[in-house]
């Protein structure tokens, strides 16, 4: 599910003094992990455990990006605001065609209304279409179809899944 | 989207002269990519892309599964009847959990009703949940609600794109 936090319609969208950027290792200092927390199960990892996560998913390169939302000007440990990622599918398909996917989109309750989730949404459908994706999916609940909507994105069908 | 050719409720499933396999780069000569065409966009290959394409997801070891299933007895070139893809994305959530990724399901449309394309979801799931996902999702169209529900998929959402 790409996100169940989603801001009011009318969010402002310009918020200069938070910077879009690429995760860093140094974000789990930062609040990222309780964010996340506030999208599903996020359990807390040691800097270990975390640098182990961060570098598997770093070897990944382009094809696995993850963005974050950052107030400079907030608690150290609460200056990521909205996180989002993107990863990218090989196929056969389209001669040989790529596929991005957006995930795990949460913006920070204290957060929502300042168009801080559209923003990362945005700029990784902007990352998708220059690593060269013919398309761009997500799965999110009916209640975000006009959310997702001014990102551009269109319902095309329905999302099914197993729980172990 | 998972799959657009979905096999009759009846679909038999007992089909054992076909095998269940992984994809081989053998498989270019077995009509592995005009299957495909079946479900979206599939210009031809040369054996030099199909073993490049081939070669990168092969990189991506038990992250990225194709199977197909193959008949023995039909022409060479028409040996390949069913296929499915899982793909494993790694996050952060779930103390850095993995959801497997069906996709690309299709059944050639002479082979259709005797259970391939189950017997290949099956599979796929079985091997997400040995990989350690916490769960399997894919995208499809409404009709094919019950043909997932099958393989134990229930609805959890909508599915939204944006074509480039």
């Amino acid at each position: 599910m790409a996100s169940s936090s989603p801001e009011p319609a009318a969010a402002a969208e310009a918020d200069g003094s938070v910077q879009i950027r690429r995760l860093e290792i140094a974000d789990r200092e930062k609040g990222f992990l309780s964010l996340l927390s506030q999208l599903s199960s996020c359990p807390d990892l040691t800097a270990s455990q975390f640098a182990g996560c961060f570098n598997d998913l770093a070897a990944l390169g382009d094809d696995h990006v993850i963005l974050v939302a950052e107030d400079p000007s907030a608690a150290p440990e609460q200056r990521i605001l909205s996180t989002g990622c993107l990863f990218v599918e090989r196929k056969f398909l389209r001669g040989c065609g790529k596929v991005g996917h957006v995930e795990d989109i949460v913006v920070d309750a204290a957060a929502r209304g300042r168009g801080l989730g559209l923003r990362v949404v945005r700029r990784l459908v902007e990352i998708a279409k220059e690593a060269g994706c013919y398309k761009v999916i997500l799965d999110c609940t009916p209640e975000l179809r006009a959310y997702y909507a001014k990102c551009g994105f269109v319902e095309k069908g329905i999302q099914m899944a197993v729980y172990f």
